[in-house]
């Protein structure tokens, strides 16, 4: 059973989504986000994000607007649950239909400037530490017609005028830009970590930007997760965190964590809790789910699969701890040299000069008695799956 | 037919595999190197690439190294072709199984180095500016036993060590990162054209380190190739590329320029030749070709497959020049609003307050008439489909 | 520009979609049938196929349906228009959510039965020759709570009982399964091509049941469309087709003919117009289009995408035509041996002991000199890829 | 630790893998067959199995062939091992680099019927029961130049022959193709479970040929592999079968079983050792690694992973009885309706016209309720998820 010192946060979009999809129409009612803050936090959650038009559908007058803020704050104090995270909805009107802070029309990208410094101010408001950009709608299904250069000239543009927002109004936010292949869009820019890494380094901000990596978009272009998050975490960069659950390469499935590619989910959490087996740091944020409960689901159903999530995660978290404590993985460990690699290469001091007159390196090295060690991998992962599988 | 001004070039081992696959044995026999610089210079090409034990078999002794590289020299005098580019091969011989610059075992990751310098002593002797890294066994195929954030550490390291012997030499090279998804290992570090740009941007030498992209690497992880040259272009990285064919997501391929995704290529060659729409710059540098002729082809097969290489990159760059020249094609840029993501979305000195305080842009946006704007984009794509199909 | 004789055909839910997505709203207006029907004709379309739902909207009365009907009939007069394949809506509604013939509601497979044979006669009524079966639902998100072989079995009672329902009935009606691997579901039930002829060869009517594939939904597996329609029409089953474009193995994308794999959507038309090289047969049935116009365009956006559509095919049917007229493309098959694979590996009579007695076969028979042989495939690919792009 | 009663078994070429790969070469020496199965016997399996050259090198003159077989025959003897399943190496030897029983070359396809026949003698005499035929080489990586109807008349040809072969042997012989997407070839045909279940039905000797599917293999089509095992077992075809592991859409990775996708794995166990919820058959067959180990491992670690792999079968086996045993497992089940789906949609003697009488099918059918039921399908997940995990 999950407590609020687990950190557990849900978007407001995730048990609210009413499951309509591309071939489908919605098979379940929308849900009152202040009985979802209710639900959450009976369940254990600690925290809560939203998009601006999760809370306040589009184009809600002012007053309408203030009420039901009024409304979801007092939920908020009443549950103790904290609102961690928010985000721009950039992707749902028609206007964003070719992007917005990379919409070819400029008004567009004016307008999605303004709606996402307005919701900036209700994010700071309601206490948030982290705002997402998931540029979902930022791509193209055709190569002609999108100038990917000057997409990102736009994107950066954007994202150094917002910067200087929230400098300036004294917010305490960071952003985290948050990486898809593909789906709504064909392509969508910044696909990947790795894109997503190289861009907000280019940013005049840069140590205000990191990343929002999602378990299901990475592995929808057949990428390892795991990998992704340790990259990121090298450039000091995982900023937040989506999980979910994708079976392989196809469209977006957002299925509950652990519900996917299991043995992957496991080394997330271990890499989460653990850091790197090197001393490489680990991840000290929010737990956040971004999933969708199955369309086959009633409200019933939507809880039982937000406790899932997090019942899964503390499952795996306890198998984790034990595959680091158990003196057999240390043994694995030692004979594959994994933490030689911690080791720098050269020795303290050592120079390419004195590794050239070092023959020991090169002309003595003996590579056929080097290419023939075991290093025993396949061990080693099957400790891991027997410490997931309870086995062990 | 292609001439020297088009600066194609093969690496030693495309034309001189001997194709053997993981299911099966060697189907023809090895070129001499000074028989393939003959051939690559009758067909038109500008240069040849090679990894140091393409041209000095592994394990060569100093004498017939010094001998072999000789008759390599004149067989480059005898015909004009120049080396662009050179790398090292950190992948055949079993003491790198476990990665070289990333290996696990640290004596290995030092003769990694010593093998990589001696052949950047070659490269520049030999006059290449590029030298190429495809780390092809910095991975894994399980999450336990490789901790990435140290894999990276060391990465780095060895890249910095290497920069430095490469300046103080006084060498005129520039190093260009090559990334891959996966294969041979499970896992492959820097995956992608976006990792791999977010790590070099990290090096003590930065500006020395970009990148060498592959069509079919980045096809293996369903992502837009086009799309990862324009942001290796953004971030003034493309420094080298790797032209081939890939059917999809599977097992890298290195078919043939143009055999796998045409349409593609055509944008592409479209990129390559005349930069973003808005202004961004193309690529100047070799047309580098690394295929593979297909396994069912004999040695004559094998030239013909590098002939049809160029020939296609001419077509698609003629087809690409009268594109960009149909004032059909430019007529549906305008519709697309194409040129207009080439403007800041701020005007010329207006700041986030004059944004906030233009009404325009927010409370008196229409956003449904925005919306309801038809871009045009299925026009535009074909227009291109009917350029490349040479019906325009 | 197409003629009737080209025969082809659109879905009233290609053109008429509203281009609403997983993550957006509607960009477009419904269209009127009746509006479709007229702009179909005009553009040189000779047929409009339709789910039920598609024409008479879910729900409606007894009474608007015979109305709707009747002005679509007049339509249909007035334009000249036939309607070659009808197909029922078994997806949108929230009923269909856990499939519709395999649901695991029995009372739900009930109904499906009775809103397909509904249409069944209205199908017919309108002359349809083809009905189409796409089970978008028939499947799921996870292993547990769907048994296969179960659903397999209802999978082919409901068609079994359709089957004799029509021939009861006494319509000119042939029915063609649809496969595709996923999404909106997890998993679907007959993935591909493969699985569609294996489940369909077991039916009580398999004389009256083939397939529909559909370019897309195969290269979502990463399968070659162009072999599946070979194995369909080596069974004897391809009774209808979807042509569209797919960019890889991701979501649905549903792009115009030849926007997605441009060199396969080559090879495809040149099957459906000429068959196999060695005489296996072609296809002859309406050339469909089941693609959906991008979401950035506006309505004239989707009529232009529609006339893209064939104007792409009659382009391809066209170099398909020159490529196979050319003597240089004979001279390569010829030198491939291409023809040869026609032949029978036994001669006339032979038994395989007269092949065990042929020691030219086995005993004498010089494994490296037949495989040194080398077949010229790239050549012949580039052949094709030339005439492709008009260079030949 | 596994027994003889487990009936694990072996190829020879798994745990005998030399581990070169693509762009590696071996890491490994190669075992001695005869050790193998002294190996394999004390680890606890009951079977090995071998392609022809695997045992017997190709090109071994008749001497060195028997006295090698002898050998073998002895080892087994000796173990008490058997050899449930043979196959023969169709696709090393570049003789075969354009197919085998589907290669242009008439001569090629004649030497392949003869190197099968003589090894379905050897395997008759080795007590072998399943034959398999794995087409690695028969496809294509262009299509133009191979006649996929041509191709697929051949291989048909191929195996009646084979079977007649057989059969007036008087062998007790079962043939099981097995299906693989690409790799080596470009698109090999038969290239999943579905496309080689479609085939074999229309052989002459259809109720002789069955399947043997592979886990990978599936996989890299991104297909479920317990739905395909399902389909085959509904036509009656599972008759073999390939365990190993898949991390996704790519290259063939060959991983132990349990080290892909578990959860998968999981579900792929729970039907072999219990067939479907509705009563549908599991699998008595051999449990059969088609595997390789890591080239990272030395000789120790390929007995290691020959030892994971059973172990994990075993893990599964005992989590999927617990699974089934669960009183809320039997409670999810109900909720979900799962049972219901044995049941057939019409009542015993229904007709349509019975169907069409009844208006509660559909007249007075509530669908709004009916879509409204939760299926509870995550709630069933789960619970799989925390038997795996050895939480319940």
């Amino acid at each position: 059973m999950p407590t609020r010192e687990d950190r557990f946060s849900f978007g407001l979009w995730t048990v609210g989504w009413p499951a309509r999809d591309p071939f489908g129409d919605a098979t379940r009612p929308s849900l009152d986000p202040v009985e979802t803050v209710h639900r959450l936090a009976e369940l254990g959650a600690y925290g809560v994000s939203f998009h601006d038009d999760d809370l306040v559908p589009f184009g809600s007058d002012d007053d309408a607007r203030r009420k039901t803020i009024e409304r979801f704050r007092q939920a908020l104090a009443d549950t103790g649950l904290v609102v961690p995270m928010a985000t721009t909805n950039l992707f749902t009107h028609p206007v964003f239909k070719d992007g917005a802070f990379t919409s070819n029309d400029r008004a567009i990208r004016r307008y999605a400037l303004r709606k996402t410094m307005r919701n900036l101010d209700l994010a700071a408001e309601l206490g948030a530490r982290t705002y997402v950009f998931w540029g979902g709608r930022e791509g193209a299904e055709t190569d002609a017609g999108k100038d990917v250069q000057a997409a990102l000239d736009r994107y950066a543009e954007a994202l150094d005028l917002l910067c200087s927002y929230v400098v300036d109004r004294g917010y305490d936010l960071r952003f985290a830009v948050e990486p898809k292949p593909n789906e709504p869009r064909g392509d969508i820019l910044l696909p990947t970590v790795g894109h997503a890494l190289a861009f907000v380094a280019t940013l005049d901000h840069a140590d205000m930007v990191g990343l929002n990596p999602e378990v299901g978009h990475e592995q929808m272009a057949g990428l390892n997760f795991t990998h992704g998050l340790a990259q990121a975490l090298w450039h000091g960069k995982l900023f937040h965190i989506d999980l979910n659950g994708q079976r392989g390469v196809k469209y977006d499935q957002d299925l509950v964590f652990g519900h996917g590619d299991l043995l992957s989910a496991f080394f997330t959490v271990d890499l989460l809790e653990h850091g790197g087996w090197c001393g490489g740091p680990g991840y000290d944020g929010p737990r956040h789910f971004d999933y969708k409960p199955l369309r086959t689901e009633s409200v019933d159903g939507v809880w039982a699969s937000a406790a899932a999530n997090m019942r899964t995660y503390l499952l795996l978290k306890e198998r984790a701890a034990a595959f680091r404590a158990d003196p057999e993985v240390a043994d694995a460990l030692r004979a594959a040299k994994v933490a030689e690699l911690g080791r720098p290469t050269l020795a303290d001091g050592e120079t390419y000069r004195d590794l050239l007159a070092d023959r020991s390196a090169f002309e003595d090295f003996d590579v056929d008695a080097a290419g023939a060690y075991g290093y025993g991998y396949v061990r080693l992962n099957q400790l891991a799956v027997e410490h997931l599988t309870g086995a062990r």
